[in-house]
């Protein structure tokens, strides 16, 4: 195969490692970046840049931050009586997308999975427990995923913060909205007869 | 809704504006280069400022190129006595893809299309036809997409080139390799019942 371009060529290569992205979606954002213009393309490469110079990680919940202290870890307006616990930082922007949700948050920064080796102390456990233990908190909200690893650190969790006299909830797993019992999997069906409420 | 970070949801907003990237990806992407070591970010905002900076356009056929002529036009292993005729330089890297065309291209960079305000004078047609005009050129093969305005632009292409003696061909429209009939639609069985060849 004959190539009119190396530029071209190494930055599909590059586009190509991205996540999600495969060869032809790689040429395809190539092709974009050379009939844009250089502002804007700046603009892209600038943000990439920073993001990657000025980003660390907030003190307090362990999220993403721009400083030492996250934007809604320091954003009075939150209730700050409640926490919820997720996995990875990026669970806590699908959480703020909901628009449902007003209390704080903690990053594990994974979760507890004895086939990878990953065990309670590898996670940012400790430094929630503190957090938990200073009287304020109110409620603790476990939002990590459905999956064996996910309930299982749901489970470790709830046993340490027991004994604080804090309640401790998990996020409902069942139906999706707009989805249908006809192609819902059993396990689903199963943790939606599990979770049933009472209507009225 | 909150946001952890600023430096964040700006390289999400500029992931957004890429073509086929909604916000899910965008911030799938922003989470990549997140976690990703900082040599293979700067390859991938390298790759992106040497394109922009250092590509042109091959004085010969029109597409894209590193110098004056492209790597294509420049490779004497090419068989110079054919030229296919592309609309846009992406589309010369799709069939170069097939690697069963060993010839030139041309890119028109456009169709005629009347409906936009484009004819002929507004694309990349007479130093094509100065190509043509040498003797050395065989045959033509012209790709243009089967559209109107690409079916428009070969007829015009076809009935500027016969009087120069050259043999004139189009790239077969059918049904392509691994369809069904059953879900093709009716303009492109048509196509294929006009195109039809005989077997042996």
């Amino acid at each position: 195969m004959g190539s009119p371009s190396n530029y071209l060529n190494s930055l599909i290569k590059e586009f190509s490692r991205l996540p999600g992205i495969g060869p032809k979606s790689a040429a395809r954002l190539a092709f974009h970046i050379l009939k844009t213009s250089v502002d804007e393309v700046e603009r892209l490469t600038k943000a990439i840049n920073e993001l990657k110079k000025n980003i660390s990680f907030c003190n307090i919940c362990g999220g993403i931050s721009d400083g030492h202290i996250c934007g809604i870890c320091s954003d009075d307006s939150r209730d700050k009586g409640i926490i919820c616990v997720v996995e990875e930082a990026k669970d806590l922007l699908t959480i703020e997308k909901s628009m449902e949700y007003r209390g704080l948050y903690h990053v594990l920064k994974g979760v507890i999975s004895p086939l990878d080796g990953i065990g309670p102390d590898d996670l940012n456990i400790g430094s929630f427990i503190n957090r938990c233990s200073n009287g304020a908190i109110k409620e603790i909200l476990i939002a990590t995923n459905p999956t064996i690893e996910g309930d299982a650190t749901t489970l470790y969790l709830a046993r340490i913060l027991k004994p604080l006299g804090i309640k401790v909830m998990r996020i409902a797993h069942g139906l999706p909205a707009g989805s249908n019992l006809e192609f819902a999997d059993s396990a689903t069906i199963a943790k939606s007869l599990a979770g049933r409420i009472e209507i009225l």
